[in-house]
């Protein structure tokens, strides 16, 4: 070969170097946006200060796209700063995989010139909810079973967070002299206390773990079930004369729990959040059986946001109508969005298991099976949290765990002691696998 | 003709006219579908009870239908059940026809496994706001000249209703002991008290006009300029020590108003409703100079929705690059988005004048013009509403509109007296010249 051409092959191969690069880079940078997410350098926003309802996920990307390019080199011993494991919070980001193999069947089209009112149904009470999305939202509960919607009014939330204030808004005595007391059985959602007593309204206040709740008069309180952070199936605990009840079934959904019974309170809540992991549409709804708190609920969210998104309601709507459109098919089929969601829990679980095994310091909710309504299987509770126990001397396993750059929920934010935590179990495959090695090679 | 051929005939004849019934039909059908609103029977949910911050547009759709197939036969002496024109709220839709022209340019696709975690930029403290969304909003701000946003702050908002509220938990000492007291200088926004005082918060409370505050210590003063319903442009009344200001700049943009200065106060709200017509979509935005304010308003929106629906945030995105593009090409072309909206204004309001004139019982604010910095032009304003004043001995002006079928909201609601109402000027075209035709029909 002589210079000329050597020459020539170099160029070409730096050229090609340079091109593969910038393929990769992009490839990096490309992955990150369309997850939603920059790529951020350890410092996010989120990560200092006090404890935040949200806390920022900004490493946690980081070590997915660390570990893609060296494998599963993190040790539990040396674990360097870029890579925290952001387990705080409960974002959905697991079905991604599912939605990416559905293509076009939920993608969502709205011309610039459509949408355009803030009225979406002038019929109905609630008239800022999309007739479509409430067919959908009907249509979906039939097929699966988990809640009852005949004579029930459906009231339209930014989230069911919002749809919470609303119906505490709704139930409470307009003219009491002091504010309702809110309750809920420790442990407790983490946000409950806060989202309440944010405002220092003169309607409501926090009034704590239910359980040991004795007080005279009305009062309202929150029953989730299945519950969050526990997993575990909840009824109401303090029923006594005046009690007002808020059934937040977020969980209800056949991935997370066996569907034993079409759920009928009086009012329910449920988000496309949990149910089909579209936490950035913020859209919830309201399940109500008595017309005047629907009204009262409106009215909430007339006043706070003079409705909902109707961007976000036609997304959901879209994603409502596939994901029946694939309880139509056999049940027992891959492309069966809640046997998608069944069998990627139980894996998980069922990793998590092994992995608090292996270790030996931690322990877990134990569930009892039971036959799923939907599926006809015999399945056991597949949570989208875990309820983490540190075992031994470990009194907060929040700080042990970020010690090993593992951000978890304390215990404490929900009525409990340190000694347990709060992992999401619905975090992208990736993150919950490194999670669960990095575990179970931690040893006391 | 031989008969058989006459009976053909006839059959084609019977055949087309149903065809054309059918087509016109579904033509009407696809209208009110395309408006997002069905065609109520007069009997529309929200017309009757108590004052509604947001009345019900029912009837007025059918004016809509009927004068299309009628033509122009309203008269004032006669008016029948079915012809109720609303004109209470400030619903947009006028803007629907500029977007239709614009035809695939500001269409929104979002694939169904897109866009679903909680956030959007975790290296900001407003980690909800989609980047694309806030370049946007700087782009168009410095194109159109109408707001500082260098050394700003963006904080996005489910409209600016839920901005708003941020901003009054933003503003109020979180330890005070008394709540911290809201005024506006009447005429102010109906909903501000409501909105204020709904939740009886003891960290803010309504206190009233503004031109009669004169209480000592911190008070929040709330300046809407133009203003709503009047549409004068204002500055702050109280001006007293310990004063903290919210700026409502809903219709700071060239269609409502010449753009004399770059307004650069301390908190500034907008929104797309009033900007761009997209009131579905619940985008709103603060301008907000110190960064505490803006995690405290970060943090109101956190408990509130858990963030901001992303699918709106990237629809209002798309809207506000298109209006930008149109900037970009010759002002006073009709593609441009502000010189659509000032002359479809500006030919409203002449037609409102020409009617108040020839009714001779009414009366409207005045405005002088100015040099708009935006187009170069001298122009007037052309508010979103008009304040109309009824002349003579009628008391309540409010009732007297109704009973000629047209809604409007009476001045009490703005801390004026009943002889004033507010009239959205922002409605579809044949909405609009019907109520024009029926007011210039009026005599005392």
């Amino acid at each position: 070969m002589d210079k000329v051409s050597a020459d020539s092959t170099w160029i070409i191969i730096g050229v090609m170097c340079l091109l593969m690069l910038s393929l990769l880079l992009n490839s990096v940078l490309l992955l990150s946006k369309f997850a939603g997410m920059g790529m951020g350098k350890g410092k996010g926003m989120c990560l200092g200060g006090e404890k935040e309802m949200m806390t920022c996920p900004a490493v946690k990307e980081e070590v997915q796209v660390s570990s893609s390019s060296n494998g599963s080199s993190t040790t539990t011993t040396v674990v360097s700063l870029d890579s925290i494991i952001n387990l705080d919070h409960g974002d959905p980001t697991m079905y991604e995989a599912f939605w990416r193999k559905m293509g076009d069947k939920s993608t969502l089209v709205i011309p610039g010139w459509q949408l355009m009112s803030y009225f979406s149904d002038i019929g109905n009470f609630c008239w800022f909810l999309e007739p479509e999305l409430g067919s959908e939202i009907r249509r979906l509960h039939k097929l699966v079973g988990n809640a009852d919607t005949e004579d029930r009014y459906i009231v339209v939330g930014t989230g069911s967070t919002q749809l919470f204030q609303a119906a505490l808004y709704a139930l409470s005595p307009p003219d009491a002299t002091e504010p309702i007391n809110v309750v809920s059985a420790s442990p407790y959602y983490s946000s409950y206390p806060s989202i309440t007593d944010f405002l220092k309204s003169s309607l409501y206040k926090w009034a704590g773990d239910a359980n040991s709740y004795s007080k005279e008069g009305p009062y309202i309180e929150l029953v989730t079930s299945p519950n969050n952070p526990d997993g575990y199936t909840r009824q109401s605990v303090v029923n006594r004369r005046g009690g007002l009840l808020i059934h937040d079934l977020a969980y209800h959904w056949p991935q997370y729990t066996p569907i034993t019974s079409v759920a009928n309170h009086d009012l329910m809540l449920f988000t496309v959040s949990k149910s089909t992991g579209h936490a950035g549409t913020r859209i919830g709804w309201a399940l109500v059986k008595d017309k005047e708190v629907a009204k009262r609920m409106t009215k909430f969210i007339e006043l706070n946001t003079i409705g909902v998104s109707k961007d976000s309601q036609l997304r959901a709507a879209k994603i409502l109508k596939a994901v029946s459109d694939t309880c139509e098919i056999k049940v027992d089929q891959a492309d069966n969005f809640f046997e998608f969601g069944r069998r990627e829990m139980s894996k998980r679980w069922e990793l998590l298991r092994e992995a608090v095994k292996q270790s030996g310091m931690f322990s877990l909710p134990e569930f009892t099976s039971d036959t799923c309504n939907h599926s006809g299987k015999i399945t056991e509770p597949h949570p989208a949290f875990a309820w983490l126990k540190c075992e031994g001397e470990i009194e907060d396993c929040e700080s042990f765990l970020r010690g090993h750059n593992i951000l978890t929920r304390n215990g404490k934010h929900f009525g409990m002691d340190s000694k347990y935590v709060r992992v999401s179990m619905l975090d992208r495959e990736a993150t919950f696998n490194q999670f669960v090695k990095r575990l179970s090679n931690m040893h006391s």
